[in-house]
């Protein structure tokens, strides 16, 4: 017996079912091409993923349903294995449909209905409750969705219906390491139930969240024998000879750092692009963040279609205007210099007869940022380009950032990297080519809004700083357990308190890519009104 | 058989453990005076709920758990029923503890977990799968939490466990005409069982939700015989003989104008006061919608605590000034005028080099906006009053308003009325006394963000689009339904389209108070990056 399986690693827009049955229609075709015999695309191809509330209008959700019969009669040749939400009476199911010679010849209807982190499928989604095995060309194909292939019992429950390949179809985010988990966990599997196993992931940005593609086919001896490159569409097929797939091209894993960097570019690409964006405008200052997300953004869009905003105030270093310009010209990006001095002063002489008798204090540089963000703002307005922010996560999680200043934008790439891991990935894109200048790595990072100021009047140093949150924020630790762990007190106190009083702030910021295990927005919630202290011992 | 049982509608801070053991210990100590055998509290009573991603800290949960056996020990002489997350090995419960005599005599676990709305509880918990009946002087008393009681088998599953009253926890969120729907369902329930039911809810503001209180007594004939007041504290004690309810106050139901000014009222009070800010302030138009935050500031602030700023430009006529100056004159609020021109000014001089061929449109209104909210926000940055933003949910549909501009602030009380009921809000308002002009009221609406600018050049008119809106969100209703209904064909589409590209800046809005059955926020989770098109016919 011999069985060619595509699979469809594709990129698809949320809530687009028109244009994504013609993406399909299109990867079918090219498999036909490719003397598949069948086609397995992602989970919940037909509409995208995560859908969100859309999956609570009828409307859409009819739209969904008619499709997935009308593309059973088009390709009759080649099994299309079709993720989609399926309706039955008032139940919505997260479903995968096999659709072979004009009709619907199997369905299955997910288990496992995830609803922590970044998911929320019990919110849409009623659970179904058994194996769907089919037989294709003399093989029997057993389906499963996502977060069913990482329950031992529902793999065994397939095999015991009798499957002897199974076929998952997935929407599993990026974050760091996850491929090296998915292939441990998935192969593990099919070692344990002697299946090989076809992992098929979407690719793509959809708001916070980055698709990495990494499809991948473990045999029953827990081998990986094919793997799709990650972050690009792919159309690949594995041969299986007696249901035991053949070894195909192996993409090797990228290292750590050039996936994060990945990561970010394709996810700046797709939130720039499938919101219609025409190009991307950020507020470049010299230091290592905006640096960062300036060639990200290059990487991501081309040099024409970005461009940087010089905004120096008083408290603006000489080297900072010079290694913003060089930084530019490197990449070849269109820059404008904006003062921002009279603006300042016309909002100081206005406030002056209501601020006469206080003293100058964080109200002050707010001025200054927020005057930033409006030119940034005004330029978007005009001209279309979407404002990239470009704060990291060390200042999203301790609120050093000021609201409707450096946080105004659409998209804020480094949201969910902190600072030290912004080093890295700036060390590692200069391993490319040199594009950031040597002092921008170098230089004590400062936000330039009093005079001779630097991060660590205001925090402790970032050394410190990160593994705190990391503890605090990823990995839920209490202040005891992070001081025990050898960290100052004092610095621990200072971190959590900034931490838990910057909620406000956050529930503000544009949204960013999610690339640690924990990242601000659909996957941390916190109340904002909240009498939580975690310096308090209870 | 006596039995008194006191129904303690408490207010609670999501979070802080330690303040709301003392306001249970607080009302425990009353319902002792009142000589009540047994008090209940809300659900969750402990936390305060929603708790959201603080139930996912280990440090918080065993602070929640280790209060509970504290409690047990204090008031030996009364039964305290209190909700708290119960931690059982690595499953977490919403349960709810019978303490007696210095022990935790039942504990009931919620069975029904709602996991939609605002509700995200299949996220945290695990549910129950058993009724629980105690015994207390003579009486078989069930509980049962919140949407349990929804249910009736699991209503018909504690009456088959032996209970005689039932009581259940609640934390169950305002909006328009709830409180009949819970009497109507829960006394129903009462009649088909033939067990009169307790129904506890909390009061309070918790960020974008107000719990409105309004607990209640339903006899066995589906009678209400006892109604706490709505959006207040209250501590009243029902007295059981034979197991039956006597008929006690019951307080009236208000009308649903005068709920919902209530229920905005409260949800400032508490968003201003629990996050600790110095009052509020907000930008004052002398149009309708800054008219109404203003007075429902003063009524949950206080006069001394509210300022509001006039900064006219050019577009602003002279009614504007005088009608924003006779309001505050008519609350006793302290007003600042700054006039923006001199600001405006300086970002058109800065960016008329680059805006050199270009035409005025929606930028030079923006920064007008811009330069409104910069101020705003420095002087609450400089004196530490919240911003109250002043946009109403139909603007926040249609995405007429300015991200940075006036959607600047921490709070925004008008997020989920609809234009027509501001309206409405501030008539009613104005029969209790007379303190917004007659001519804020009467005139067209107007941005003043451009030449004799109204509402109306950009929007169907509101009479139109609220009720399209409303159909389009609250009820999901596809284009083709809202037009077969009545709405002309032009004014739905165009409501539509401008919905669906507007997320990006709801997404960015500050929170706001909750009063329909669908608001912007957790309860309303769309995607930003979307290809759904609701114009579209599939």
């Amino acid at each position: 017996m011999s069985l060619n399986i595509a699979l469809g690693q594709q990129n698809f827009l949320v809530g687009d079912i028109e244009a994504n049955v013609n993406q399909i229609q299109q990867a079918t075709a090219q498999a036909i091409q490719l003397n598949a015999d069948l086609i397995i695309f992602p989970e919940l191809t037909l509409t995208g993923y995560p859908v969100e509330d859309l999956l609570l209008r009828p409307d859409f959700i009819a739209a969904a349903n008619n499709a997935i019969y009308n593309l059973a009669t088009i390709f009759p040749e080649i099994a299309i294995v079709i993720g989609y939400p399926e309706i039955v009476g008032d139940k919505l199911y997260n479903s995968a449909a096999v659709l072979h010679q004009g009709a619907i010849i199997a369905n299955y209807r997910k288990q496992a209905l995830p609803n922590y982190g970044v998911f929320d499928e019990q919110r849409y989604f009623t659970a179904g409750n058994q194996a769907c095995v089919f037989e294709l060309h003399d093989a029997l194909i057993g389906l499963s969705i996502c977060e069913d292939v990482w329950q031992p019992e529902l793999v065994a429950q397939t095999q015991q219906a009798g499957a002897t390949i199974l076929l998952t179809l997935n929407a599993s985010p990026f974050e760091r390491g996850k491929q090296q988990q998915r292939e441990a966990q998935i192969s593990n599997q099919a070692k344990t139930s002697q299946i090989p196993i076809v992992y098929v992931n979407q690719i793509g940005g959809q708001d916070e969240l980055v698709f990495d593609g990494g499809s991948f086919v473990a045999n029953k001896d827990a081998e990986i024998v094919f793997r799709a490159p990650v972050f690009q569409t792919d159309l690949s097929v594995v041969n299986f000879i007696d249901n035991q797939p053949q070894v195909t091209t192996c993409t090797p894993i990228v290292n750590p750092i050039a996936g994060i960097y990945s990561a970010l570019v394709l996810g700046i690409k797709d939130y720039v692009t499938k919101n219609n964006f025409n190009g991307a405008i950020l507020g470049l200052s010299g230091g290592i963040d905006s640096a960062l997300v300036l060639v990200l953004a290059v990487d991501a869009l081309g040099a024409d279609q970005v461009e940087a905003v010089l905004m120096p105030s008083c408290y603006t270093q000489d080297m900072s205007n010079e290694d913003a310009e060089l930084e530019a010209q490197a990449l070849g990006v269109k820059t404008y210099t904006i003062p921002i001095a009279s603006a300042v002063t016309a909002f100081e002489n206005l406030l002056a007869p209501i601020f006469v008798e206080t003293n100058n204090d964080a109200t002050e540089e707010n001025i200054q940022a927020r005057c930033r963000g409006l030119l940034l703002m005004a330029l978007s307005n005009k001209f279309g380009r979407m404002v990239l922010t470009t704060g990291n996560k060390s200042e999203m999680s301790v609120g050093y950032a000021t609201l409707y200043g450096d946080m105004a934008g659409g998209f804020a790439p480094l949201k969910d990297v902190p600072k030290l891991l912004v080093y890295a990935l700036a060390k590692y894109r200069n391993t490319l080519s040199v594009v950031i200048p040597a002092r921008v790595i170098s230089r004590p990072p400062s936000a330039e809004l009093a005079p001779e100021q630097i991060d660590t009047d205001s925090l402790p140093a970032y050394e410190q700083l990160d593994p705190i949150l990391e503890r605090y924020i990823e990995l839920d630790q209490s202040k005891t357990t992070i001081i025990a762990a050898g960290f100052a007190i004092a610095e621990v106190e200072r971190a959590i308190s900034l931490v838990d009083k910057n909620e406000y702030k956050r529930r503000q910021a544009p949204t960013g890519i999610k690339i640690t295990a924990k990242a601000f927005g659909r996957e941390r919630r916190y109340p904002i009104t909240s009498g939580y202290d975690g310096l308090k011992e209870i």
